[in-house]
């Protein structure tokens, strides 16, 4: 496990505290502009989304925005890298009250979900208030491409999404299709937030080729741990229900994996549980102990690790600056915070 | 009630017939266009979005694109005005899929609904996914000022749909507040799809403004007419049952209307209705008596004349061409159809 040492020479875990103090600037304007462009004379939206929004979370995604835009020189005192990480959490926003209304979820960051307190209705449209005040931001930065990378990703997330829906609860989903869908859901969406900030920042050549690809990989890596952790993290760490995935029979990588590993009786189990949803008292346990045996979910962190590794390779064109370094250990806080 | 005086000296109830011939070549092309860009390798998308798009409907909004185009002397050979035609098709059905899983609604132009045969899931991701496509088709169109035009209606739809929500069933609603609604969920995207068609056909000045007004009121008359037919028409015209927005509880003019001017014991019914909910047999019949008695279906109608005067006049400008005729009729055909 990576350990960054500290100016005091003391070893800590990797965090996002690096990153998000080289940024804080710009994070505070994000929080700023996100405030003012969920505004609406409907009360109901800025309240609803306000509650998931305005809360808070890792802003990653728009961190990733301005993190690029500034790891490519970005200087201009123009607001337009604001607007696209703005944006960005935005499209990101819109996915997950979609995602918890699919998903039947209770609870989002250790909240109650916005579909439990506002209900479904409410979630679904609102989500597509966001989506569309999304593009209205896109518009108003006025670059074409941008608009190209961004609205294939959105379409491309949709798709993903419903991927996802017709693949659920199948225990023989391989690990391919597994890998395609947490690309489109996930993954993509970071990669194009790191791309839109080389783009903006002008530099169109391999920083803007890098900066997707250090995306792309760090989104695999963060959505392969996010599944891992669904089975063994803790609740207040996770800011969702451990068992969540597999009370929804939700196919991730450590049901893939333990149920390709196991034998007949195991691959009984995993039907039942997941593809059949007949669920008893115990089950999640004996779930996590086929799991335990079978390395799954060890092995599910091995991945996300060689994600990561690819993911920091990408940056290897950068200078080597405080930034870069904060970049870096984003990474390895993407993967440690298993632990 | 307007006549049309066909070439053989016979009148006719005016239709949507004429427009729809001189457009046949557009929308051929519009129709391939749409199936080409509702394919994906996940087989539910052209799947479920064919069911809803491919099916057909009337296609008053894609027409209204192409036709406006025409008006202001569109002769390009390119095909964007198909692409914005097709987009706004699209940002359509991705809200008819969001609204029929709001609505709870089976049916959808007299077929069992997306949502009734898919589930409530798959069209919310569907809907976003059609919705994601159409902007694409935007950007590939790679005008900024289009764009700006389509995401902002994209997102007044979006919250008229949340400001509908939070109405519904308020019988309290004053006539502005429902006015509100409609322009915003329906004569907005009217609205745009005939305001981008002058803009494709590079006519910026008074063409623009006079068909982004025929578009508006046109759209007002539009869904006057269609929430006066929920009480008075026939099922096999309306492509829904009739008494729908009475069921769901939806707070349309004709309900207003038969409030304001009922006394205290009618108000009770509309409150057990449509706040509560309460509905017994018979009490359908019952709305529609008292919408009788009222005139509230009359006088919803007898407002769809007024703006489909207003979108008549909007044409004022533009020369007397077959095509002008034939959009002059779409608005008598838009109010008629309730006879």
């Amino acid at each position: 496990m990576a350990k960054v040492v500290s100016l005091e020479g003391k070893r800590r875990a990797p965090g996002l505290e690096p990153l998000l103090s080289i940024c804080a600037d710009d994070m505070a304007r994000i929080d700023r502009e996100i405030l003012t462009r969920m505004r609406s004379p409907v009360a109901l939206i800025p309240e609803l989304a306000n509650h998931l929004v305005g809360a808070g979370g890792k802003r990653m995604r728009p961190l990733l925005t301005v993190a690029s835009a500034r790891l490519c020189g970005y200087q201009s005192d123009d607001d337009r890298h604001i607007k696209l990480a703005t944006c960005v959490e935005f499209i990101h926003s819109a996915t997950l009250l979609h995602d918890d209304v699919v998903d039947v979820s209770a609870l989002r960051r250790g909240k109650p979900s916005a579909n439990s307190l506002w209900g479904d209705k409410a979630s679904v449209l609102v989500g597509d208030f966001l989506f569309t005040r999304a593009f209205e931001l896109m518009v108003d930065v006025g670059s074409l491409d941008i608009l190209g990378v961004l609205s294939r990703a959105s379409s491309t997330i949709a798709e993903g999404e419903v991927l996802q829906l017709v693949s659920q609860r199948d225990t023989s989903t391989p690990e391919a299709t597994y890998l395609e869908v947490i690309k489109a859901k996930t993954a993509k969406l970071f990669a194009a937030a790191a791309e839109v900030g080389a783009m903006i920042a002008g530099r169109n050549g391999p920083e803007r080729v890098a900066l997707e690809s250090f995306g792309m990989n760090l989104g695999i890596a963060f959505q392969l741990v996010d599944d891992a952790l669904d089975y063994v993290g803790r609740q207040a760490d996770l800011g969702k229900t451990v068992g969540d995935d597999f009370r929804e029979g939700k196919i991730t990588l450590p049901v893939i994996l333990a149920f390709l590993r196991g034998g007949q009786v195991d691959r009984e189990f995993w039907k039942r549980t997941i593809e059949k949803l007949d669920q008893r008292e115990g089950d999640l346990e004996h779930a996590q102990a086929l799991m335990e045996r079978h390395h799954s979910v060890a092995d599910t962190l091995e991945r996300a690790r060689h994600y990561g590794a690819m993911a920091r390779d990408a940056l290897g064109l950068f200078r080597d600056t405080p930034l870069k370094v904060a970049l870096l250990e984003a990474v390895d806080f993407a993967i440690d915070r298993a632990h």
